[in-house]
């Protein structure tokens, strides 16, 4: 996903050797980046004769033009009818988990999680108040049942009904399990019988390998009950921080009220650059071949992992996203062998990371998006020298 | 300053005619806005031999490079002797206002404000969960003894002890005043022996035509009581959105930590582009360039309601900003005239919308940077001729 969830990356200072492999991200391949398409999509937002627009102050929604193209995309590409007013354009998806954050939940109230997930969606839940209550994560994605039985008031100690649910059920953050077909309609009617608002974010939809995309929640919500976060991050550049939010009016009213204090507003010119490779199919055309490199790259790290790491790891080759999930053998001592793969130069991320209580668990995640193949296979050739004398 | 406070512009619906001048705005004049400069910075700056870094998650106190160029330009330019490590990039002055805000204010804490001031920062703060607490101001700034006798825990009735003032000290918002001399070493002295943190807003400091700028707070401040805030909306355009905060380093680290969960990072490919135009002086320049056109304006817009408003209005050339305050005089129905003014094509705001209880003030702020000599000239007329039949 965005970045390793705790490392050092996340404030770029470089506490590894440059020579060391980042297993412990979920970028994309920075080497990859359209950079030379972007640039002139961005100059001729700059310097058109509209542009000016552009600069002054504009609506913190987001420019028209990109609304109108994002829902045109999820239309064609997601399965999701909206409309532009339904849709807002923020700062990354990080933006979006905190505004919806801001505006879902008050002090105290109660907001459901995954108990294995995204750090930086409970920080955004955290800092606007709410009172997490995590829910497990099993081989068919979020524990449903469990949340069901955690909604109803009187199931829960502290009383207070749960607001929302944060999930991600495309590629479950990080193990990328998809929801099963019958909890997604049982999460459903739950959240319209409890009106509890489920917070979807879908923040790698393009990148699954094996048959079409499933189509989000957010496809089939006639209660609206779902805001809807999705991002260009994965799929053009981190750096570039352009995500948006589908909601029910209302809500990207009240979004775009708190979005005027935090900010003001986006890039607009950046927006209406992005628009325009929306609008031409340039964007679709790079997730195309982006999804054919990071399917080679992903097969790449399954073989070199089976062939140098059988017995040590076990997983299920991931049928979407940037990352690989995989159980460890209980006779690795995990964090000795994850100290000494960084020492060999290459960094993973452990289970213990993505849990909420930060409890030790026998998972490692890693990256294969950012690295080619044969750096993928050296990364992994250094994960086998690191089991050496531990 | 950014635009009118509570005018539809701020989100972008066109509900006034084209041809109307909307002298309401504080906004530089956007056909000026130096884009073809900008475009190639950017282009520079994505395309690179070192972009890709640029594409990547990075710092959230911003790139390296802009910290560095604004600490220097702060440095030459507004003698504030400062350091990368107490810079960091925000989205415009607004994100920076609205992490101070969360930063600094706990739930029920009071929050200083001028009473007639920029309504945008009181929304920060009360969003944050403070209590504003309007204290006066008159011809010489902020009533600082005002301030003070606020500022003693037990005169106050609620007993809270102020937490912070929220100032513009170097053109008063919207009054444009300069904070008299003997007010400013007041105000330091009471922050420091009152652990009171002071939020300088010095939104438009490159504009001032009588003489130099007078240096910010912020440039002595031995007890590191200033949160100085800047922008390059004014000198550049409102649309790109960079700002910046200088503090303590422990304030900075503070709104990093918060500013990861509001957005994660800025833009830093815009960050670096706009960091090669401060260190080749193409910003400078531009700034220069821009302030000999305000002043015309300035003094043309001066001029027109001499000869046109005389006894109407009454004001003192302004030595900075990008506005001019004037009182109205009593006979005249002042809403009236505004609602009159609209139709003839003419949008000016009036003290009701800067005072922090909405009071009617016999006031008119009219925005002079957006428009050139012959365009204020006409916006004058309209002014004068709503005047009759009202």
């Amino acid at each position: 996903m965005r970045g390793p969830a705790v490392s050092a990356r996340g404030t770029s200072f470089p506490l590894h050797r440059p020579e060391t492999y980042l297993l412990s991200g979920g970028v994309p391949d920075t080497r990859l980046i359209p950079n030379a398409m972007i640039a002139r999509a961005y100059r001729r937002a700059l310097c058109s004769s509209t542009s000016t627009g552009s600069l002054d102050y504009g609506d913190p929604r987001g420019t028209p033009r990109l609304r109108a193209a994002v829902a045109e995309m999820l239309r064609a590409t997601r399965g999701i009818s909206t409309h532009p007013a339904n849709v807002m354009i923020t700062r990354g998806s990080q933006m979006a988990l905190d505004l919806i954050a801001r505006a879902l939940v008050r002090s105290g109230d109660a907001a459901a999680v995954e108990k294995i997930g995204y750090r930086p969606a409970w920080d955004a839940l955290r800092a606007a108040g709410a009172e997490l209550v995590p829910i497990g994560v099993d081989e068919k994605g979020l524990a449903v049942e469990e949340l069901a039985s955690r909604a109803r008031a009187k199931g829960r100690p502290a009383g207070e009904p749960i607001r929302c649910i944060y999930t991600t059920p495309h590629h479950q953050y990080p193990t990328t399990v998809l929801l099963a077909p019958a909890r997604r309609i049982a999460l459903l009617e739950l959240a319209a019988r409890e009106r509890l608002a489920i917070i979807e974010d879908d923040y790698d939809h393009e990148f699954h390998y094996e048959g079409r995309p499933v189509a989000p929640l957010a496809s089939h919500d006639p209660a609206g009950s779902v805001v809807y976060v999705g991002t260009f991050s994965k799929i053009l550049a981190p750096g570039l921080r352009l995500g948006f939010v589908v909601a029910a009016e209302r809500v990207i009213e009240a979004l775009s009220a708190l979005r005027f204090v935090v900010d003001r507003q986006g890039d607009h010119v950046l927006e209406n650059a992005v628009a325009e490779l929306v609008e031409e199919g340039e964007l679709q055309r790079h997730a195309r071949k982006m999804r054919r490199v990071y399917k080679a790259r992903r097969d790449a790290l399954a073989a070199s992992l089976e062939h140098q790491l059988k017995g040590v790891l076990k997983f299920q080759v991931p049928a979407g996203g940037m990352t690989l999930w995989a159980s460890v053998d209980d006779r690795i001592p995990l964090e000795a062998w994850r100290a000494r793969a960084r020492e060999k130069g290459v960094m993973f991320s452990t289970g213990r990371e993505f849990d909420i209580e930060g409890k030790a668990r026998p998972f490692v995640r890693l990256a294969f998006a950012p690295y080619d193949e044969s750096e993928l296979g050296r990364a992994v050739q250094r994960m086998r020298a690191a089991l050496d004398g531990i």
